[in-house]
């Protein structure tokens, strides 16, 4: 078989171990060197091919590749940009595969969520009916856990990691002040339409560590008097109360609580405030002394508290698809199946593209407590593993050692300019 | 010499590593037992030694007060309660002696800031004025770092490393977004009217990873204009800004840019929210896209990420009180002193509790850059050393395990009922 070109970009939002995919798909493409020639990366994700904007992975040294391992966000660049259906946005498919041509891609690798899923879906198709011999495969990645199809997507381990854990910790602090001073602390996360995020707040309180604990899903319509008197009631049994809540929670008319008001390129609200909301309502209603966090782009670039578990899966997914490639899969993503909860054991099997883009999977609602303020041990079960082991980075002077590419560019082959 | 019992007592707002201090008294009176025999703690601070609620920290194992050295907050309690000067506060002064004598307490081990170095200071006053022969040692503590004397505070070191590593995460994070979509992110830290965690933040950005990094210290009044064009220049040179903001940001009038309008008991106003509004204006004026982060409680309870220095410095300030109060010292703190930078060496010194209280010290400005939103290199020697080594808590299940102790009550000797 002919030996080709591979792409590689990383789309949407990143995580603490999306580079770890990346580290994947290019360590295992070197290990198939009669097979796959160069591994090109996406300068800021699609957009570089549709510029022509190429970076040669090949310039960058086998410990560098490693070091993606351990460093968060997109070490290429990503992008929020969405292509259109085929016929709306022909010109810009076309273009990818005129770029494609002129390097020789035969194995595109679309690292993302979703949205990305249904761009790489419709790659393969354009492909196929300009008769460009192509084969896409996307990699799952999003902090959301949102994917359809893959028992979890990688990325969440770790934000789920890091939102459990801050959350524990500053249930710590909140009960050492309680007595005079802080009796509610809230702290806003991530996951717009999906609870998972929110649930993994949750695992903050165990057993061994009890934490009054009051949820806020975006799949349940927020209910001020009921929630007021969840936080009450904890307060006067434990004398304080936490609450982690959804950026994504919405009343009964599915109106979201808080909006920045201005929308990205897919045309989502950029949401962000409702933590203080909350806080305020409950000071207003309860009189309770509060303080609350948001965490933003901290939970998602927490690298320094990965799930050991998700970094393996995420180099898993990276290294599967570059093997699916080479066994002739295309229009396909590698998706995790879990085999067992206790001992926990996952395996990679291969998924139709078609099944998974554009799906949303929310969280369900026997995953959620029957008040809805809460998670059960069918969620509890779920999350654990995903969470399990550490994998920190390695530090220098007190801080993690990240690493950052060269990123050189590849020598644009195409005379003709592309406005995007 | 006669054996009397220790009491030891948290204050003000907690850190990730005060229970190290905690511990390094416990462990070091055990140690003692010819001179010291119970150790007692104030529930909730020193509202425990007025109303008589104290807890027998010898009811706890070996093995539960050396998983305080790993376990974030207070675990007595703390609490924000100012006494005031010794004839306006006559009666609260002499109820806390005369629950010290009902208990036979010779040792007053006081775990906090500059506030209650003050109060440390007043009950060794009292005591003397008294006739009760009592020896109060202060352990210092505050994540804010702006105690006199002493190098640098416990607690501060773990909140720099955690800042530090959340603004580098962030920037990698923000740098992979910046072509389509966020180009502008603010973190809003602590730190009331000294810069020290803003500071702090500016470790992020080093010679081996470069950050476009603006800082706004609480020493520096805050100049809209100028503050923008530094945003402008950083957008226009890399495609993105980093912004680390104190929360005490103040304008040239000095009032505070954000005020949640609440005080607490030391009538400080209670703060909050100067990130996103920071943000806000950025992006009205530039029309940066932006995303903010408000870490709130997850810096100073974050002791996943301690900084090894910082734990060891915690504990051995609890270690040399108890060595001190054996020696014959009184109102008096053990005082950090920097031996050398590079390699950074420290020692324990006593420092008069006189020189200590109610002073609070800021960062000087020759640790900031002329320019006023950046630190020197002087800063830099003065902080590495702070912020390493890592000291990671033990992890079950994915998540940190701290400790809860059993916190067993004293029986009451006083039949009077005191009230608060």
């Amino acid at each position: 078989m002919a030996r080709r070109n591979a792409f590689y970009a990383q789309s949407g939002g990143v995580t603490a171990v999306i580079n770890a995919s990346a580290a994947g798909v290019i360590e295992t493409a070197r290990r198939h060197r009669t097979r796959i020639g160069k591994v090109y990366a996406g300068r800021n994700g699609i957009i570089g091919a549709r510029t022509e904007d190429l970076i040669d992975t090949g310039k960058e040294s086998p410990a560098a590749i490693r070091a993606l391992k351990h460093t968060p966000a997109g070490a290429f660049g990503s992008c929020r940009y969405k292509l259109k259906g085929l016929e709306e946005s022909r010109a810009q498919y076309e273009r990818l595969i005129e770029v494609f041509r002129a390097h020789d891609i035969g194995y595109f690798f679309y690292n993302g969520g979703n949205d990305s899923a249904d761009t790489c879906l419709k790659v393969s198709q354009i492909a196929e009916k300009l008769g460009y011999p192509l084969q896409a495969i996307h990699v799952p990645k999003t902090v959301d856990n949102d994917l359809a199809v893959t028992d979890n997507c990688p990325g969440f381990g770790s934000v789920a990691k890091y939102v459990a854990t801050s959350m524990r910790e500053a249930a710590f602090d909140v009960a050492s002040m309680a007595k005079t001073s802080t009796k509610l602390f809230v702290l806003e996360v991530m996951g717009r339409h999906a609870g998972w995020i929110t649930a993994a707040v949750g695992m903050a309180d165990d057993a061994d560590t009890p934490i009054p604990l009051v949820l806020l899903f975006p799949e349940i319509a927020f209910d001020e008097a009921a929630f007021l008197a969840q936080v009450d009631a904890k307060i006067r049994a434990h004398g304080y109360c936490c609450v982690g809540v959804s950026e994504g929670l919405s009343n009964a008319g599915g109106g979201l609580l808080a909006e920045a008001g201005t929308k990205d390129a897919f045309g989502h609200a950029q949401l962000g405030g409702v933590g203080p909301l909350i806080a305020k309502l409950c000071k207003d209603r309860l009189g309770a002394k509060y303080h609350w966090a948001v965490a933003d782009y901290l939970q998602r670039a927490a690298r320094h508290l990965a799930s050991k578990t998700d970094v393996e899966q995420s180099y898993a997914v990276g290294r599967a698809a570059v093997e699916m490639a080479l066994a002739g899969g295309n229009a396909v993503m590698p998706a995790i199946a879990r085999v067992a909860d206790r001992p926990y054991r996952w395996k990679i099997v291969e998924a139709p593209l078609a099944s998974v883009a554009n799906v949303e999977k929310k969280l369900p609602r026997d995953f959620i407590s029957r008040d809805g303020y809460g998670i059960t041990q069918k969620a509890r079960a779920y999350l654990a593993p995903l969470m399990k082991g550490e994998a920190p980075p390695p530090y220098k002077d007190g801080l993690p050692r990240y690493v950052r590419l060269k990123n050189v560019a590849v020598p644009r082959k195409l005379a003709s300019d592309f406005k995007v």
